[in-house]
Formats: C-alpha cells, sequence, structure tokens
C-alpha cells in the first residue's frame, strides 16, 4: 500500500479521465487535497450536476438544459439556415466570430465505419426531420478531416435531391501559417481554390 | 452563453486544476458527460472523501486516514534510520525499490526563499521532536534540484552538531542515460564521484 486509501482511490478515478496518465493523476490528487474543502465541494457538485442536469435540445440535440436550448428558443436566428457540425464545442467555435445567425444541428460524432460509426450512430434522423419547406442553406461544418469530409458527402448526396443548398466551409492555408509549414493537402486546397485579388 | 449552464460551470472548475488549460478542461467536460452517472458520483465522492478523511501522520508527516500511518505503525520497519523527503509521492516512489526498510519524514516542500518558504513552513520541527536517542542516520532524499540541495544542506548543518549521521542520495548518470544527451551538472557529478570497478 504506497498511499492512503482515500488517495489511492481519489488517483484511480482521476487516472480513468482521458489524457490523464498515472503522473498526472497524482499531481491532481495532491493538488485536490491542498484545496480548500469548499472548492472541493464545488467541483465535485458541478461533476454531478452536469451529468445530472443536461440532456440534449430536442430539435438541434445540442447539449442543453432545456427541453429547448437558448439557440434553437432565440427568435432573433434566421430559421432558413442551419450549420451542421460534429459536436457542441463546435458551435461555441462558431459563437464566438459573432457573425453567424442561423440555426445548428450537432451531429454527436462523424461517419467512422472502423470505429462503427455508420449514419444511424449520428443525429441524421432528426436533422431530416428539420428539413421542412423553409430551409433554404444547410452549412456542412464538420472537420477538414477524412471522417468530416466523409460526412459532409453523404449529407449532401442526401440532401441534394430534396432540393436544399448544401454548402461546405472553405478550406485553404490558415490565417498566420507558414507555407513551407503547411501539408502538402493544404496547400493543394489552397492553390486550387485561389480566389482572384480585387 | 456558449454552453449551457451546467456545462460552463464544470469547466470552470476543471480549468482552475494544474495543468487543466481551456481545451482540456472543456474536453474532460465533455468526456464527463458520456461517462455513466454511477462513475461520474463514484469520482466525485472520491474528490470530497480524500479531501475529507485524510490528515497527516503524527509522527512522519505523510498523508494518512489514521492518526499512526501504516509505516509508522509496522513494527517491522527499523525505527533508527529516517528517510527525510520533501513530498509524499516521494515514499511511494522508494518504497516501490522494496529495498529500504526504514521509517520516513515528509516535509511538505523545500527550502524557497524566494517563493516565501522558509525552515518554518516545512515540518522540521516535527522533524527534531524525533531525534531522541535512538536515532542513526537520516538519509536526506529531497530532490537534486537548488532548493532539495539547499535543505539538505540546511539539515545537515542543524543535525550533525547532534551527532546524528546524515547521509543524502547518490548523484550521477540516470540508468539508460546517454553521455551526450546529459545536462553538464550530472555528468560532473558523475565524473568527481566515480566509483572503482571490482
Amino acid at each position: 500500500m504506497l498511499f492512503a486509501r482515500p488517495l489511492a482511490q481519489l488517483i484511480a478515478q482521476l487516472e480513468k479521465l482521458p489524457g490523464v496518465g498515472p503522473k498526472s493523476a497524482q499531481r491532481l490528487a495532491f493538488h485536490i487535497l491542498r484545496m480548500p474543502a469548499d472548492d472541493v465541494r464545488l467541483l465535485a457538485d458541478s461533476l454531478t450536476d452536469a451529468r445530472r442536469l443536461l440532456g440534449f435540445c430536442s430539435i438541434c440535440q445540442n447539449i442543453s438544459e432545456s427541453e429547448l436550448c437558448p439557440l434553437c428558443s432565440d427568435p432573433r436566428r434566421q430559421p432558413d439556415t442551419i450549420c451542421v457540425v460534429s459536436e457542441t464545442k463546435d458551435i461555441a467555435a462558431l459563437e464566438r466570430l459573432n457573425q453567424y445567425r442561423g440555426l445548428y444541428h450537432v451531429l454527436h460524432g462523424e461517419l467512422n465505419p472502423l470505429q462503427g460509426l455508420g449514419p444511424e450512430q449520428l443525429r441524421i434522423k432528426e436533422l431530416l426531420s428539420r428539413l421542412g419547406g423553409n430551409i433554404e442553406e444547410l452549412i456542412v461544418a464538420t472537420n477538414p478531416t477524412t471522417e468530416g469530409d466523409a460526412t459532409a458527402l453523404y449529407l449532401a448526396r442526401l440532401l441534394k435531391p430534396m432540393g436544399i443548398r448544401v454548402t461546405r466551409l472553405a478550406r485553404g492555408m490558415p490565417v498566420g501559417g507558414e507555407l513551407d509549414y503547411a501539408d502538402s493537402a493544404t496547400l493543394l486546397d489552397a492553390l486550387e481554390h485561389r480566389r482572384e485579388m480585387t
């Protein structure tokens, strides 16, 4: 027995978290022992509260505390555009821009046959049920990866016949990037889709 | 509001932990939302239990669930040798060797005047109160750093006049290390304290 039981128990629980190895679990545990008891209680409560209080928005499938998420229940959002993202956190990234005014749809994953993630595992059924007469554009903002591209392609083939405009985020050189550090796939995209300077 | 309130609250609490930035707090939070509710409860309980149930061993100052830690209450440990370490986790490292059979003393820090850590902030008073007639050797196993060395030197000067043998862990090339990757301080130590081959 190297550590007292409650300490060993805490380290074991922390080690189960993603990206937390034995060493960082130990470091976190010793930090927690030095924290004020009230702060530890706050952290513990926020864990159980988050798990207990949160569900999914019945429209866009965003993680939400209520039946409808604040975005879907906001009358100022344009209801004719849906931006499809892989995960809830991607909404946060787009909302930070303070630019897009339409609605969202969270797939909760991307197509990945090797991991057993097919169309049935994603929230695609829920997306289809939203595509009534007033949706003009679907912006597919899945990641620019093999899985994200496969998901985008799948959605485009599924929805184009329904007469809905399906677009994809532009790709190319990231702002501030350096040419000789860019991977060739990115550089190729940037070259192929070069834009006229005005 | 980018995330639902309980989710934002959880991310904020996780971000306070050492080595957890905004991105990893987000990643941990989303992982926790996908965990079975029972596992989340287990993690939350282990946090509060650890903070509530653990104190310090009244002899060696090791983190302990009881008044005396298992090491101090083990009659098979040699009571004439004390190994002084900076932190509880250093005991775990030494115990893993299954070699040392004496007792320990945890200082809970090392001398660091810049951070306001003087002898009064460490558990040195508690160490002195243990040094009755039957202590033969004090092995100072603080880290081989400026702070660890300063702490070792301070203890040696304090205890030598009391007729106690004070030793320090050997230093030199780490096993498996490569000469041309070793820093010069380590290499110098290894050269100065070179040992006769038998």
